[in-house]
C-alpha cells in the first residue's frame, strides 16, 4: 500500500481524493489545504485526516499529490524533495520558466521521484495510439495533428494569470507531440486571434490559436486550440506516418443515432473537458503506483515537465513575432 | 458490340434504356412499347430506333431487356426464346407460379440465355460482403440478416395487383438470402401487419413483416421488410459467421457531420429505393455483358428467379398459418 | 443511508459488492453466502460482516440484494418478504414458471418491494433511445430489433441447467422488448439451431436462434442471440416506428482507427457482455435506491419478470412445434 | 445546347471529353491537341471532330475547354477572348503569377466569360459543408481545416516544373479556403520538409507541408498537404464557427465493415485523388453549362485563380523565411 498524503481539496484535489480512496493499492492518509474547512470537509468524505500543515502531511508518507494552487506548486514540490516524499504534481510546475528551472534541478540533484500529471497520455485512446505508433503501425512519424477546443472561456480573472493560451492550455498538447513523436520540436509558429472573448486581446492572449512545430527530422506537428465551442468538448489526435494513418477520433456521450427526415441525429459531444478526460486522472494515479511499486523510473517526470513549458515559451513569443521561434530547452 | 433491343418504355425502361447507350460495348438498336408514342420519344432520346412490333424488335439483335409490364414478361420471354435472343427479363417471371415454371422450362428446353435483373447482386457493397463470404472471411454462414425499408407505400392500385409484400417486395431479399448463404431454404416464417396503411389488410396484404428462414444445415435467415419509413430508403445486411460478421450499411446522402449543441446531426439517407439502387442497373447489365462476351453461364438465371418465386408462395401461406411452412421449389 | 446485506458471493455477488461498498447512499453491512470462507473473504474485501445464515442477514438492514445461486432466489425471496426487507433479484425468480407465480403472489400479497434485475434496462445507450422513443421521436412502434451475441458457448454443465437459450440469454430481451415497445407481446414464434456446440442438441437447446414477437397493436419485434462469435460481444438495438428509428449501437473498445493500405482497422468489440454490460449494475442498484428513499413503487418489479418468463415459455414450446405461440401471462 | 470545343486530349482532357460527350445540355463538336493523332483518337471515341488548330477550335462554338498543357493556358485563354467564346479553363492559369495578371487583364478588358476549373468547390460533400456554413449552421467562421493527401509522390520531372508543392497541391485549397470563408487571406505561414522522396529538397520543394493563413477579422486556416501516404488518397475539411462545427469527411470506398477477433475492418479509402474527384468533373461543368445557359456571371472566375495563386506565391517565400508573409493580391 503506498500511503498518500494530498495537497489541495479544492475541485480538482476532490477528484483525485477519491481516485485515491477508492483504489486498493493506496491508502490515502491526509489531506491538507490552506483552508482548514475544506480540507477537513474532503478528507471527512474519503476517510482521511485533515493535517494543519504541508509538513505535518508529508510525515509517515510515501507520496504526496499536489493539487494545491499553481503558484504552491514549487515550494510544495521543494518541501516533498526534502522530506523524501515521491511526488505527482499537477502542470505546471511554475509559471515562470526560470523558477521552475531551479525546482527541477533542486530536485533531480536529491533524486527525488516525481511524476508531472500530464493526464492526457493515459486516455485510453491515446494509450492505444501510441502503441500503435511504437508498434510502427504508420512507419516514421510524418505528420502529428492535436485538437483540443473548450466549451467555454473560462473566468477572465482566470485567464489573466494562466500565463496565456500557450502556457496553459496549449501546454498539454506540446507534451502530447513530444510524447507521440518521441522527439523534441526544434521551433513553433503560433498565430492566434481573440475571437470569442475579444477582451482577451487587451492582456495580449488569443482563445483561437493554431501552432506548427517541426521536429529534428523534419516532421512536423500542427495543434489548434479554441476555448469556445458551440457543441461541447472536442478533442481528437492524429498521426500520419510514412506507411499509414492512425486516429484517436472525437467522443460521442452515447452510441445512439436518431433517424429522422432529413437527417440522421447523433449523440451530442462530452459537455466539458472533465467529463472527457476524468478517466485519465485514476489511470494516471494508477501508472504512478505501480512504478512507485517497482521502484521504476518515474515518467512522465519533471524533464517532461520543463520541456512543455519551454515549448509554450517560444510559442508565447512567436505569437508576437510571427515567426517560427526555436525552441531553448 | 452486343446488339440489344429494349422492351418498355416507362420508368424502369428509361433507366435501362440510358444505362444501353451509355455503355460502349453495347449499341441499343430498337426500343419498343405498347405505347408507341411513348416508345418513339425514348428511341429518339437515346439514338435508337423505335420500332412497332416484339417480333421486329427481336430482329437482328443479340439480347432482349425485357423491362415491359409484369404481366407480358412470360410471353416477351417466349419470343425472345423463340427468335433466339439472349434476354435480361425484370423480375418477377410471371406473378403465377405455375406460368412462370412453364416459361423457365420452355426456355430451358431451347437453351435459351436469360438473366434475371436480380440487381442489388450488383450492389457494390453488397458484392463486396458476398466477396468476404466467400473467402471464408467470416467462417461458415450462421445467420444472415436483411433489412429493407421503403420510405413510402406504393399506391393502392399498384399494390393490389403486386401479388403481395412477399412476392413484390421481399422476393429480393430471398434472392439476396440464397445467394449470400449459397444454399436453398427449406422452410420459412413470416409475420406481418398493415400498420402504415391500413387498407391494405382488406386485401389481406401487409406493410410491415418479418420472416425467418431456415438453411440445410440450420444456418438462419432474418427479413424485414417496411413500406414506409420517416426517414428515407433503409437497407442494411449482415452476416455472421462460425469466425465474423460481415455488414453492408446504411447509405448517407453526404458524408458530412454538423455539429451544434446538443446534438450531431450527420447526413439524411437516400430519399427512396432508386436513389439508393440506381447504379446498379449499369452493373448488372455490364455484368451480362461481359457473360454473353465470354460465352459464359448466365447468372442469376431464371432457376434463380423461379425459386426466389417459390420461397415468396411459402411465406405468403406462413403469413396466414402462423407456422413455419415447407418451401417447395 | 440504506444498509444492505448480500446474498451471494460468487462472481456476480463480488461485482454488487463493490459497487455496495462505493455507493455512497448504501451502507453493506452483510454477506453471506453458504460457502462460508467465500463470504467472509468478500466481506472482508469491502469492510463488510460476513454472517452464518440468510435469517441474520436480513436483521437490520433495509434492503437484500439476491445474488445467490438460481435455485434459491425463490427462498430467498420468500424469507426477505417474512422479514419485510426490500430486494434486489438477479432473474430468473425461479426456473419454474409456477413456483415463481407462487413467490410473486406470495410477495404481492405482503406488499413486498422487490426490483429484479434486468440490468439492461440502465444500459446509457438503451436508456437513452428509451427516452427518445418515449418522447415520440420515432413515432408509433412498429418494429423492435434487438441482437445479442455472446463470444463463447457458456459451459454445457452450466447451459444444462439453464433451462434453455430462450430462458437463459433471450429472458432479457424479452424484457428489453417489453419495456421499450411499452405493451406485452401476445404471441412468439421461435427457431433455432445448435450449430456452436452441436452437443446442445443432445438435450433439445439451441444456440442460434431467432425469435420474432407479434404485439397487441399488430407491431413486431425481432430477436436475434448466439453464443459464439468470432468477434466479441456484440449487442444493438434498433426501434423503427412510423416517423423514423433510433438505434442503440455496438461499442467498440477504443475509438481509434488506423488506415493502412487495403484497409482501414477501428478497434475490437468487448470482449465478453460482462466488459460491456459492467455500467449497468451500478445504474441499476442506483436506481434501486432512489426508489427506496424516495418509497416510489418499485419497477423492473417481480410481475416484469415473470412476463418475461412466460414469454420465454411460449418461445421455448414454439422451438418445437415451429408455429407462433400464444403467449399466457 | 451549349457547343463546346476541347483543347488536350491527354488524360484529363479525355475525362472531360467523356463528361462533354454524355451531357445533354452540351454537344462536344472539336477537339484539339497538339499530337494530331491523340486529338484525332478522342474526337472518335466521343463523335467529335477532331481540328488541326485552336483557330478552327474556336470557330462556330459557344465554349471552350481548356485542358491542354499549362505552359498553353495563357496563350490558348488570349485565343478564347480574342475570339469571343466562353472558357473553362484548368489552373493554373499561368505558373508565372506576372504573366497571369496580364491575360486576366486583357481578358477582363474584353469582357471574356472565363471560369477556372476549381473542381474541389463542386464536390457534393464539400458543396453540402459550404451550404451549411452560407447558412448559418456554425455562426461566424472562426477556424477552417483543410486536409489533403496523396498517395504517391508525382514523377520528379513532372514536380520540378510544378512550381512546387504550394502552386500545384495547395493552391487548391488556398481556392477552397477563400470560398468557404468567403474572405481573402491576408497573410500566410508555410512549413514544410521533403520527407518522402528527399530528393525534392534538392530543387527546394518540399512534400509535406503544412500552411497557417489568417483572414481579415482574425480567422484562421489550417491546410496540411502530403504527396504520400500508405493509405490512399485522404481529403477532409472541417469548419470551426462560433456556434458549431461542420466536417466534410474522408471517403472509405466501401461502407462495408468486417468483424473478427481484435478488430473490426472497413473498407479501404479511395486509391487516388482521380477515384475520389472524378464526379466533381461533371458536376463543374454543369455548374459552368447552367451559368451559360442564364448568361449569369461566372464563378469561379479569373480573379479567383489569380487570388489563389498569389496566396500561393506567398506561402512559398514563406517556407523560405520561416515567417508570416503578407499576401499580395
Amino acid at each position: 500500500m503506498q500511503r498518500f498524503a494530498l495537497l489541495g481539496a479544492g475541485f480538482i484535489g476532490s477528484v483525485h481524493a477519491r481516485n485515491l480512496a477508492v483504489n486498493p493499492r493506496v491508502s490515502l492518509d491526509k489531506v491538507f489545504d490552506v483552508v482548514p474547512e475544506r480540507g477537513r470537509a474532503l478528507a471527512d468524505q474519503v476517510g482521511a485526516t485533515a493535517v494543519a500543515s504541508v509538513e505535518e502531511a508529508l510525515t509517515d508518507v510515501d507520496a504526496v499529490f499536489i493539487a494545491s494552487s499553481t503558484d504552491t506548486h514549487a515550494v510544495n514540490l521543494r518541501a516533498a524533495v526534502d522530506a523524501g516524499v515521491a511526488a505527482l504534481c499537477e502542470k505546471p510546475i511554475d509559471l515562470s520558466l526560470d523558477r521552475a528551472r531551479e525546482i527541477v534541478a533542486y530536485a533531480q540533484e536529491h533524486g527525488a521521484r516525481v511524476m508531472v500529471n500530464f493526464n492526457r497520455r493515459f486516455d485510453p485512446d491515446h494509450a492505444e495510439l501510441k502503441r500503435i505508433v511504437d508498434e510502427g503501425g504508420v512507419g516514421s512519424v510524418e505528420l502529428v495533428q492535436l485538437t483540443s477546443r473548450g466549451p467555454v472561456v473560462p473566468p477572465l480573472d482566470y485567464v489573466k494569470v494562466s500565463g496565456g493560451q500557450m502556457r496553459d492550455q496549449t501546454v498539454h498538447f506540446f507534451d502530447l507531440a513530444r510524447w507521440i513523436a518521441g522527439a523534441d520540436p526544434v521551433e513553433v509558429f503560433a498565430a492566434g486571434s481573440a475571437l470569442a472573448e475579444p477582451r482577451l486581446a487587451d492582456f495580449g492572449d488569443v482563445d483561437t490559436s493554431v501552432c506548427v512545430l517541426k521536429l529534428p527530422d523534419g516532421a512536423l506537428v500542427q495543434i489548434d486550440n479554441n476555448r469556445r465551442t458551440g457543441y461541447g468538448y472536442d478533442e481528437r489526435i492524429e498521426v500520419l506516418g510514412s506507411t499509414g494513418l492512425v486516429e484517436s477520433k472525437r467522443h460521442r456521450v452515447h452510441q445512439v443515432s436518431h433517424y429522422q427526415a432529413g437527417s440522421v441525429t447523433d449523440s451530442r459531444m462530452p459537455d466539458g473537458w472533465f467529463e472527457r478526460m476524468q478517466p485519465t486522472y485514476a489511470l494516471a494515479l494508477e501508472h504512478l503506483v505501480g512504478l512507485l511499486e517497482d521502484d521504476a523510473p518515474i515518467q512522465p517526470d519533471l524533464t517532461d515537465g520543463l520541456k512543455a513549458q519551454a515549448i509554450a515559451e517560444a510559442a508565447t513569443r512567436s505569437l508576437n513575432t510571427g515567426r517560427s521561434e526555436p525552441i531553448v530547452y
